[in-house]
């Protein structure tokens, strides 16, 4: 089985090469790809499936304006629908094998058809949909409550404006959310102002902790950012530990930019996969 | 740039394909590699140079005995002599690609050269030289004095036999150890005796923390348990988090074995390679 590994501002990924569907991708087989010591290691599994496979596997559709589907599963296992620093990678790593054509194209996934385009510097930018600002919302972080944006980018976010060094603050415990407001938790953002469109920004992830990088809270950020100063829209620039991101926000979109690199790829050992007792399911669900 | 990675109970690596050492490893390129989110990942690089090469480099020999020398890194980048789970997956590697032969080999380490043999039921053995038993030594742990044996394995070690579950220790902050005894620091294994001739063990590696398995700490603690029961020989079961290894002790000499396995191989990308901004240092050293 083909592999490729790539990350985007240190956000990482194992891509499984599997254009006619034909091996699958259990829960288990992720779980076991993404240990960091008996696997390859990553915080996802991005498996590149062609559309028409896809379709032929009775998967409903509106898939015919992509070539390819971008099936994603988390370190745990599970689904996602959608991930800004993964499509980002997925796009680079089908572009340099000239899987996909083109400075600009589509690729589906399980939050529909979503444009992607390569830029000649090296950024690989996605399309991300609306990030809606819902209203105010509150986080314990650190044993003091902060004040911040509930902002919904496909999955829920608190993006708090904190007027100090985001350094001072420890996310090595989770922050509690009110569950009134978060019933299926949130990740959180600090977001510190920087210049009229630069922000930098700290990120605990639900189910993850705090990571190098989240491109659904970059944007969720920048929609904060952009709310705190009486706008809607226009460029950001976004930093992470992990690196820069540029976040485009406009009416009803937005779109997510940055380095995506393909570090290695290669071939699954037969007898680590074998060992590995994961039984592969058949197509992408 | 071929690659591969491996692991022995949890201790992984990257192995990099170097026979006629026209690459070289750089501590840059080692600190690239092992970088869990943009590089590889792994606790070390095992590079394959044949000897051949290291000796028409100028570096003084004892190598003829060995097909292979193995040059290994640290994930910091520094050097180390030996490393007993690395040798195995290094042996692991080198078989399975039909790059040496036999059940029984030897490679040439920056401690000498070492033999390793590979069994039928997967185990790889490494020699890991003698385990000297130094004397009574004592760490802190967790705020609490614990007796232990100082024990060296090449590296420094103390063994401190524990009359408890392992479950109940914390080992996220470092042990202290007493600096006249350990001027340069050292491994700390705590080590539960669970029958004749197997033993638990969790070790705190200097400079790593916690980790999931080390070769030369469960030489060290196999030699500790056996001093305690007064012997200096005998085969020992020791678990790790990581797994199972068995270490063989005898007057002068000690073994290691357990399984390794191959995860991987492939190329690294040329453009990440050129990004990460690294000139080799060609020869070994």
């Amino acid at each position: 089985m083909r592999f490729a590994k790539g990350h985007g501002t240190g956000n990482d990924f194992v891509i499984l090469v599997d254009p006619d569907a034909g091996q699958g991708l259990s829960p288990a087989l992720a779980v076991r790809l993404c240990d960091r010591r008996t696997g390859i290691g990553a915080d996802g599994v991005l498996r590149a499936v062609r559309t028409r496979a896809v379709e032929a596997a009775g998967v409903p559709g509106g898939f015919q304006l992509a070539e390819w589907f971008m099936d994603y599963r988390n370190s745990d296992g599970s689904v996602a629908e959608m991930c800004g620093n993964g499509i980002r990678v997925f796009a680079r790593y089908l572009a340099g094998r000239g899987l996909a054509q083109g400075p600009a194209f589509a690729v589906a996934t399980r939050s529909g058809v979503r444009q992607v385009r390569l830029e000649d510097d090296g950024t690989v930018t996605a399309e991300m949909g609306r990030a809606a600002v819902l209203g105010p919302g509150r986080a314990v972080i650190g044993g003091r409550p902060w004040d911040g944006l509930r902002v919904s980018v496909g999955n829920p976010h608190l993006a708090c404006l904190v007027g100090m060094p985001l350094a001072g603050f420890d996310l090595t415990v989770p922050p509690e959310l009110d569950p009134a407001q978060f019933p299926e938790g949130g990740n959180v953002e600090l977001v510190l102002p920087t210049g009229p469109r630069a922000l930098q920004m700290r990120v605990h992830e639900r189910g993850s902790g705090e990571t190098r990088s989240c491109g659904t809270g970059a944007v969720a950020a920048a929609a904060a950012a952009a709310t705190a100063a009486g706008r809607d829209d226009g460029t950001w620039q976004v930093t992470v530990p992990g690196g820069q991101l540029t976040v485009e926000l406009a009416a009803g979109a937005s779109w997510l930019g940055g380095p995506a690199v393909i570090v290695a790829e290669g071939e699954l050992n037969p007898a680590w996969l074998a060992a590995a007792d994961v039984v592969a399911s058949h197509g992408p669900r």
